[in-house]
């Protein structure tokens, strides 16, 4: 059987794959009047007084939601919410495996910005974050950055900003091994959806000064810009305007950062790099380029999607901890500097010893990673 | 320590009386690709193509949401939706403890009518059901009537239907026990929101002719009704057009249901009433007449929503098994139909035997309750 063939089938015999389940016996008489009438008036009546008791006395403490339009499901693309449920369900399921973090599919029967925004506030009592899932850009930045505005609780999306994260950690360890300094490390971004854009600002606030942002039409500059996304990235990236195709911003640069297109990168694009340069093609499942490929043209360190391939770029080894610190110090926002201190506490992970060309991200599986970096989010924390 | 204080003492140690748990193992990378990516597009795919089988292959076949804008929570009245969570959390842990169905609570960040009906219409694509709660009347008839009309899920009002299908039990039972005619009998309910409104429209589905509506002004006529519930009420209610106080319309009467304020019933209106009348004082904690009173006063039997006293009228042997059943059996809608069969099962659970004033109704911990009710909800799903 084809792991596809098990996996409906495994899908059809957990039938959801999360439980809601009790932590109040409700066994006798005095279990109900505690966990419900009468004795549940106190903890309610304690909150209406003061709304910051409820992280005291319910699951808004350690409760998330993780919310889809289904409009940008993993590379099936728009297949709307009820299709998007199995993904939500498992995006909730790791963030309980690996964070400790409760967390609630949500999948919104809208694809309206509006409608999306006033879906998310209205539930938010219940919740103690909000995790954005899988909604197609450019609507899903004005969907964060408006429902951070609103909302006096964490809001992640993860497209955006857990590869961010992982994709940084894996550059600080890449600068690491090889001792490039990220100040003349020339950068190049080729996707300008949800991921690309916030790699880039990520990476900028780091500390990068050279970059490009690539679509599928080339080099985006002042003049080529077609969203608000992009022209605000046009501002920050290529200082000199460039135009040009994705061949012509790799030449020389450092760093190619791929979140498009299965082979949109040729052996002869990383032959025309500088040296050693780093190679993240994340295209799931086929990489921009395929690692023994970019291998043979030169590239010194390579990172993929995939599980099959050394230096998995997988958003799981940041969000459960983003989260599980989120919501453990109280955060009201999950700001760029969270960002970075869980890139850096991921780097971290790998030891001097550890650290060679295959081995420059920790494992989903490595037990110390949510905690490390739920510590590095809540020392941020003000 | 008094039950209050030890309630609060155990929902700070809860702190959320929920927890989502993983029926999918995720502890190996296999796991990983089964239960999450590439496998996870595998059901997606297949709910794309045909919306149906969601019921398959996610938690929409046996997870409901508990939906709340904490406008009407227990005798605490408006609290708000933050304040109302302990009782959503504990709503949701009876809904798994007794029906073994998944909830998920949800408390709204609005009062607006529109908005209401907007927000549970946008996250239903991840939920099998929406039960509705304490929500004030009027805008409950709204929002549930609406939400019937939008959604393709059955959408149930507990206040009102809950408590109308187990006050509609003891009542057939009541009838089974005294030999009362349900035809001849005068109803008298006191309290004209969400319950009382239920109740009265319930027990004319099922046959009671003669029936008064009050609420604090009064019997309920044509002429004084002041919002459309009641209005509709007075059509098919009162058809003599009596007008008068509560104490009129008892006179005479065989069955008083309060679903008002404490001490509301005297001894005296008791007295005034028909032989072997039945007594439901329903109002909580203190009943519209205590038990001891009533009886002294002639009522033949007694319930109240207390758990101190025989015949509690309590929602919790009605509600987990009527989504029990109707998730079971893929209910587009609860019907009258549903109802009345739930309130006929729940009083076929007491035997001949067992049958007494002070037994007419099922305990909550009675182990068949939920299956009996379920069951019964199935035969009438089209």
């Amino acid at each position: 059987m084809t792991t596809n063939e098990k996996a409906l089938l495994l899908h059809e015999e957990w039938n959801g794959k999360l439980e809601t389940v009790s932590k109040a016996p409700v066994k006798t008489r005095e279990d109900l009047s505690l966990a419900y009438t009468p004795g549940v008036a106190e903890p309610c009546k304690v909150i209406a007084e003061n709304p910051e008791a409820a992280y005291k006395y319910t699951q808004k403490a350690n409760t998330i939601a993780v919310v889809s339009d289904g409009s940008a499901v993993l590379g099936l693309g728009n297949i709307g919410p009820l299709a998007a449920m199995p993904v939500m369900e498992g995006k909730a399921v790791l963030f309980k495996e690996f964070g400790g973090v409760n967390a609630v599919p949500i999948c919104l029967d809208t694809q309206d910005t509006e409608e999306i925004i006033k879906a998310v506030v209205n539930i938010a009592p219940s919740f103690g974050g909000i995790n954005l899932e899988d909604i197609s850009a450019p609507r899903c930045f004005e969907i964060e950055s408006r429902l951070k505005e609103l909302l006096d609780i964490p809001v992640f999306h993860d497209d955006q900003h857990g590869t961010a994260v992982v994709v940084l950690a894996a550059i600080i360890n890449s600068l690491r091994l090889t001792g490039k300094k990220k100040e003349d490390c020339a950068v190049v971004i080729n996707g300008s959806g949800a991921a690309g854009i916030a790699i880039g600002k990520l990476l900028l606030n780091y500390g990068f000064r050279h970059m490009y942002l690539c679509d599928s039409k080339g080099i985006v500059n002042k003049k080529n810009a077609n969203n608000p996304a992009k022209k605000e990235m046009a501002e920050i990236t290529n200082q000199e305007g460039k135009s040009g195709s994705l061949a012509d911003a790799l030449q020389g640069a450092d760093i190619f950062i791929g979140v498009s297109a299965p082979n949109s990168v040729t052996e002869e694009m990383v032959r025309s790099m500088n040296s050693d340069p780093f190679i993240f093609a994340m295209a799931n499942p086929v990489p921009e380029i395929m690692p023994d490929v970019a291998k043979a043209a030169g590239a010194r360190i390579i990172g993929t999607g995939r599980s099959d391939f050394p230096n998995q770029i997988n958003n799981v080894v940041a969000f459960p901890g983003i989260f599980k610190g989120a919501l453990e110090g109280r955060a009201r926002q999950i700001t760029e500097e969270m960002k970075m201190a869980a890139a850096a506490a991921l780097a971290e992970l790998i030891s001097e010893e550890d650290l060679n060309e295959e081995n420059i991200i920790p494992e989903a599986f490595d037990p110390r990673v949510a905690d490390a970096v739920a510590e590095a989010v809540k020392k941020h924390i003000h």
